[in-house]
């Protein structure tokens, strides 16, 4: 069984630490906190293992009521492999996993430069292999591997150009703007998905543009591929084949980001997750050899699978389809 | 003295009332209304005449205290010309205009069909030339022809992709959604945007995919050109010296649609109305071949210089450079 470590319990953390509980090949050996907020007393109820932050960290949360099994090195010690889901404190972080001679798995919130090379399981699994450090890179480059992966396997990628309609915050936050407003993020063209898109797939040829909406559910992206062979059957036969995209139908009642947040919530999973990329049937057209979709992902959810397999690949308990419908068995993916 | 009809008195209406008044060569004959909302007490206090769009109507809006002049066949009578703002009823009321043997201007909402030519000042002035029947196009397809001209007269467009992130609703309006949430529209591509455009650009090669979000100022237009001639200076020059298009600057605190909005307010003009397209020039950029930019489209106002000049051409009042200068002059649209 391997023991794995999350420190950080946010977005990410909680649902890594959820799936990891799934594993046959894989134990949950704690989380960390800081604070003694709703996620922590959450944890104590499902029965995880809490290590704190520091001493202080560690007082306040048993002043508190919550349980506390040690610091953070008690758990790195005890644990084979770390995930961060710090909030973007990763390369802080990577000292300390360095003194203790831990191998880790990143999110995509770090620059690329912090591992050895950067992971999409259906892209590039056997690349994480024996590696130390990887990076699981984030939503919306994910997203973008995975179908661009499909499409290029499919009909072929010459150029792609993405426009990212992203979603302002997660549903749990009341700080963030915008309201009532688009915001091009960045200002300066291209933004920086299509070089993050290139850590995984390495030859693709991408430009993106993203602008930040009011919305806090899904990121939708408007793809336009040029491809070498302009067969829409075969393109939508590739996309609706490839694991973890699904296809979407405006005639089944998808008119938007929500109705497929909706969809996802029916199917029962824990917290309503879209673990994959939802592309929308009907949008896919070609016109002039260049295919057009549109693509919605769940920000919150579409890395946890990538989790998974990245530990597998890593430290080589599984290949990478065997891992890979493991993964999607314990969460309920399938075709 | 030519004597303008304005038959609706909506987002539209209004704002070319407004415009016709400060024409040296037109004349506003009068609106048309069928209630007694606020808009109809606004023209009231602004003297502007106001004819009932039936008996019944007549009744209602003089029993609220509202003075009408006449019914909608009296202001036809006296009007050479109509500029019809109704709110997609052109084609219903376009036997009306016949009987009296109007010349009209129809807008954007209404199929193609119902003009003889569609209508962007700075790209196909002449074409309206004595037309009896011509379609001032949609704020959308205004902001691509505007730039895209600019662009294929600096560079020449080969191919052009662009992606519609467009409001929701307009400003006044409480009933329409979506509320946090991304809605292509259509999911069906391409949307009608790029064959909208190609009534007035004819040999433009033009795709366009659109999805709605949760805001009321501004459409965000994502473009990708693939230019004749990739050089980003001259682009740039070309779409600083093209009429109804601003650069704005990042670096001058232009983050947003809302920090556009906020600047049109601050110079000074009715309703704080921006009739340019603008265009990050920050997010100008040339990459293989490709300009990538960002554009924000103020859908109240854009079109209310076209409706002007459109006047024009028909009637024949001015020549195409001359009707835009003063146009411009009288709106307040400088370089």
């Amino acid at each position: 069984m391997l023991k794995v470590a999350v420190n950080g319990y946010g977005t990410i953390g909680r649902r890594v630490a959820d799936a990891l509980e799934l594993q046959s090949d894989m134990e949950l050996a704690g989380i960390t906190k800081w604070t003694p907020d709703y996620y922590a007393f959450l944890a104590t109820q499902k029965g995880i293992p809490i290590f704190a932050g520091d001493e202080a960290a560690r007082q306040k949360l048993v002043s508190s009521g919550i349980k506390v099994a040690g610091l953070v090195p008690d758990l790195l010690s005890y644990s084979d492999i770390v995930v961060d889901c710090s909030p973007e404190k990763g390369e802080q972080n990577r000292k300390m996993y360095e003194e203790f001679g831990k191998r880790v798995v990143f999110q995509g919130g770090e620059e690329s430069s912090i591992a050895e090379c950067s992971f999409v399981a259906q892209c590039n699994f056997e690349e994480a292999h024996d590696r130390k450090y990887v990076r699981v890179v984030s939503c919306n480059t994910t997203g973008l591997c995975r179908i661009l992966k499909s499409i290029d396997d499919s009909v072929g990628v010459e150029k792609a150009i993405a426009t990212l309609v992203r979603r302002a915050t997660d549903p749990n936050d009341t700080k963030k703007g915008p309201i009532d407003s688009v915001v091009p993020d960045p200002v300066e063209l291209p933004s920086h998905h299509s070089e993050d898109v290139k850590t995984v797939l390495h030859d693709i040829n991408l430009t993106t543009m993203a602008v930040k909406v009011p919305t806090t559910h899904m990121h939708l992206h408007a793809l336009a591929v040029k491809v070498r062979e302009p067969v829409l059957e075969k393109a939508i036969e590739g996309v609706s084949r490839a694991t973890r995209i699904i296809l979407m139908s405006s005639k089944q009642g998808h008119s938007s980001t929500s109705t497929v947040m909706d969809y996802a919530r029916e199917l029962g999973r824990p917290r309503g997750d879209l673990y994959e990329a939802a592309v929308w049937r009907e949008s896919m057209k070609i016109e002039e050899g260049w295919l057009y979709l549109f693509m919605g992902i769940h920000q919150e959810a579409i890395v946890i699978p990538e989790n998974i397999d990245c530990l597998r690949s890593m430290t080589g308990l599984m290949d990478s389809s065997s891992s890979i419908q493991a993964t999607n068995r314990s969460l309920g993916i399938s075709k």
